[in-house]
């Protein structure tokens, strides 16, 4: 699907569904502004639009329809950049695959071209909801658009930390009240999640670190403060997982402390309860002897004085362990 | 609330309480100062003040009003700074998202504007007070008494430092002579403490050391000296918490290996028991057995020679263990 | 064996099996291009055409033919390059000393020079049978040409990863359903050769970043694109190979806990029935003594009592257990 | 205590003893030399003399006179610097806080102040001691006293590495044949040593790497080399106390393991004993059970048959174990 | 010991054996090369040729001098260079203080002085040898001669690292097969002895890499080109350390790993001993009871009966701990 939207100034109403040669039209226009936005185009749509149309190099198109994960980046084409960033899914629970969906904008001077191949993509449909209810969006210039798709992008991650959030102090709580192997697997979940989620965010920082500090000719000076301010939203990400990963770590290195402390805790109960019965059935033992001669045995008192034996060692064993603070 | 005072020149007397109009008034003056410190303002007043009055970007009254954590920086303006930073409330004794007191600070060249959401903030009130006594404060210009908050922004660090370390030299001492469960969650705690307050350290020392070493208008380069010195405070306070972070790894160490070590223990009991008692109850039970030709059982000295028997096992073990250094 | 190819310009046909005084010719044509591509080629083949047709200087010739291990790297000597690489030997499972190939590549203005020791190179001879089908590859000169080979070395390291990836999800399955050692000894090669990868490729992203970058006169700005398409592959590789990374590093967390559970299991089943049996044992033991006065002997409910002592015993023991949760 | 010393030419004999007017006075020459030594002073001959006679920013006299633990760093005031280094008590034998000893030092072109507030300086000591015999010290210039001062702190560290040395290389015989509890805590106690030495060494090397190539007034171009020097023994020292700890964590590692491998040991003769004892027991037991048809007990060979079956059970599991390596 | 040689031009034959004045003479002549190499030289050499000959700064004379170890560096004194290297002792098994030799190289112009203080220095003992026989290492100049010392310097680490290589294979089958606590303290071993190396290769590696970048006077801008050859050595030096050093990792853990399973494996076998045996230990001396009212002793198929009793036990045993997949 092709979506097309045309102002030939800041001020006119704008002209939508564009054919070919009313793109090229408006493309020459410098004080318009042509936002395509190419929805799972099919090598047809790509080859008219992005080849006839706007003109783009062979590998800038290549890397735009390139179907396999692909790092966030940032290539300068003389007279437009290519941008690749990594939208949160909506709905995304963990990180994997599925959840981060590529998206390409390729912009210039007076246009914007974003283009994805995900059945959705949360802030172009933002973004394109947005400029129906209000065109202002559009007053400052592709740039500033393309500010505007880019600061929904990293916003929308938020939401998911916020829930990382929620979950691993759940875990944490778990992990000091009644770990389980359960609640391992969930810690070393969310670190995996952790993980993924730095990886994706890191590359992004740096390719709007340089939108908002490199002198790229179609990024005005005044639109760099916009793009600061994604900057500082994907720092404060980064910051917001970087405390989550440290809660995370501690978590579970209380996991693994519990484990050996449970360990100490068994063996001390078997070893207090071998050490007091396996003198005393010893004792018991002796007594059970059938020797013919055995001068306790037809003692009047010899029973008594077992059990005296018995006492004296139950007792000695406690206070001995008790001594050793065992329990 | 707000609170604004203004210096017509560094030598006059300083007119408070001023209304919007006394503001821009005061803002014509290039030799005068204003502070304007506003307190949990509500959006009427700040569209009023910082829209109004000194006509801020709208990305930076968005930033100072956000209500999210921020990670300290510095924003450039043109005409004036946007220095966000942290403050420790009072008396906080953990670090967590209560006690870091988040303070935007707008620096112009003969204007400063502060501006927090929370119901104290401790550097703030303290200029406030010692403007009261002490006017000198303002002679050196409005950097010199951003300065001044930051200084005690800083400053006001040290006593929950000095704190942590007493708590941790305490804990240390309690793994070396009792450790429990509980002086690991303490030493697991101050960890946790450590990381965020670095966290929450190293982006202000960034912005500090920006502060003393780039170029800003609003800046002297007298006054950069001033800011060095706060840089060397928080260069100290990062020392210190690294200090206590080796401390605290160090002391979970040796907890860990205690935990260890006592199980070793525990199993060396456990087995020199067991190695002792099993062959001992062995012997008792096979004259326990019943069978009608044994010799050893109508012998006159069988109950004389299992004893020997006996204590040949329980002295040659002793030894043995005793060989092998087990007690 | 040696295999020329020669372009007097790049829309003639091609000459191919050039002698040496041909190859000297060709080298005169400042619009031509010629490959000369050197398999194992014996110190006489290397003199005459290394040294006398293009003159290189001894340290490149002696780094070019040298047999161990050589790290990626680039040298620029003043009209040439000498760019070192790694390719991949086709069906490569595991990363050893036979599965890195290096190609020495000599790129000059008008002239490629490939040479490498092992009996195949994928890249070389991929882009060799390419040039049998379509000569467009050379028209962009010698620079386009290098890229070509240097692509298809990086790009024969996918299939590679993609398996390593199916690998290490089948054992992070096994480890989380039936670990085994043999589990344990295959992630531990798995991370071997993720380690092994990287030192592969981060010298060659290196190189590539250089190539790139650098203001090299073999290499034109225009064809700078194509390095960079080059770099992003690689970029993509490393950040491939580092997610396999952390699920080999997640998944060995996991068996290693997995071993200290199974421990404590064990021992909580030991300690579980040694402390039901030896107290049982014991009691049974008492009534084996051969007291000649003993009051429970003879009575009449004297076995019956034993047994309801018994069976006090193990409900109590029981009951103890789950109280502490232990099962 | 202030000692002061001055050379109104490089060849003239020093004037000792000065009162404020007569160093102010000595300020007056360029060509001479001013050394003003502050030990302990009182807030009134701070005053008088950095304030007074030197006219130092009071930022550089808060900051010499402040009490707390200072990071060493270097401060340009324009005409002067000032360096605060730390310099080791003597005979120490751990680091802690009383063993680092803060020195500050202002360095003018034709002066040199130096202040600390603890009892004794050794390398001021040292250097004034040497400037009593041999006066060539100060032909070169306050820069070289300055170097001079700072070699003497620098090379004053090396006996204790030396020492710790000696202890470190102790500790590791002593795991390797007895280690004890007290070996962890004492290879802990170096490890800490070591990190806090550390933390003292490395500001200084960032101080004495900027003296030394820095293009300060007050330091020619000449004294560089010097300052060099002195560089060179603080990277030796950080090498020296980097390979102290990697034999520590090495002596660490290896106690930590024999700690494991002790358990083993003693979880290997349990189990020997209980494996080889409780059949033997069980089997005594059944014939010490009093049924009444029991055909084995009055067999004339019972007694025999049983022995011949506890010989075999022993027999057979100590082959089992010797099978698999079990001692 | 001195030897001394001395080419007036590069064609021309060699004087040998110069005395003080020859020696100050060839200095002359700006065309020639004088190597002067000093072999545990005494005090008075020293003043004599460093100081009177050459004229060197007494700070570098003083550091070719010292014995204690020093880190590899190179310092530039205007005219000359002073360069200390690092060159492996002769038949070098473990690294150690003896290993490493210290060579001081004062590389000037026209001239090259060699020291050392070690009985024998072997990359300066090859060149001399080399020279004997080809006089054509001289005609590039000093910069050339020094460049082949290093060369040989660097080189004699590859056998000492082929040698590990071995070593540390071994290792890692031991460690899969059989490891022995001496498999463990030979692997500790080998990973200090790396530790070791990388510490003496870092510095060299940056030593080299600045003679082969930056622009010292005295050396030509062919001969960077020798020197960033030796510079690729270091880096595959390094390289190949790295990987040793994953290997030893990697064995360490597999080996602490082997530890902790044979611990698993033994508890396995003395639960299941314990679990069988105690359950039965405690039927027979049930019966072995002496009460005079017990229904099973007169039974007729009481003996029968308690054997169906035991083989029941282990069978359900057996087939619980089959159930659990414990053997």
């Amino acid at each position: 699907m092709i979506r097309t939207i045309s102002f030939s100034s800041s001020t006119s109403s704008p002209q939508r569904e564009l054919d070919i040669d009313q793109m090229k039209h408006a493309l020459q226009n410098p004080e318009g502004l042509l936002w395509v936005s190419l929805e799972q185009p099919d090598s047809a749509e790509t080859d008219q639009i992005l080849r006839d149309v706007f003109n783009f190099h062979p590998l800038a198109i290549e890397d735009s329809q390139s179907t396999g994960y692909q790092t966030a980046k940032i290539d300068e084409y003389g007279q437009y950049l290519l941008i690749i960033a990594h939208a949160l899914a909506a709905s995304t629970v963990h990180i994997n695959s599925d959840s981060s969906l590529e998206l390409n904008l390729f912009l210039g001077e007076n246009y914007l071209v974003t283009s994805y191949n995900s059945a959705d993509m949360p802030p172009v449909r933002e973004v394109w909801e947005r400029l129906q209810r209000d065109e202002r969006i559009v007053q400052n210039g592709s740039d500033y658009l393309c500010h505007a798709i880019l600061d929904h992008l990293v916003d929308d991650y938020f939401p998911l930390l916020d829930q990382m959030d929620e979950t691993i102090e759940a875990l944490e709580d778990q992990v000091l009240k009644n770990p389980t192997t359960d609640t391992l697997s969930k810690l070393l979940e969310s670190k995996h999640d952790l993980m993924s989620l730095r990886r994706i965010i890191s590359p992004q920082r740096e390719v709007i670190n340089r939108l908002s500090r490199d002198d790229y000719p179609m990024i005005d000076k005044q639109s760099r403060l916009y793009y600061r301010d994604v900057y500082d939203h994907l720092v404060r990400l980064q910051d917001l997982s970087e405390s989550l990963r440290d809660i995370v770590s501690g978590a579970l290195d209380i996991y693994l402390n519990s484990t050996s402390l449970r360990l100490n805790e068994v063996m001390r109960s078997l070893t207090i309860v071998s050490t007091i019965f396996l003198p005393l059935t010893f004792v018991a033992g002796i007594y059970g002897m059938n020797f013919d001669y055995m001068p306790e045995i037809p003692w009047r008192y010899g029973y008594l004085f077992v059990w005296v034996i018995f006492i004296l060692i139950i007792v000695g064993m406690l206070a001995w362990f008790r001594h050793r603070k065992w329990f």
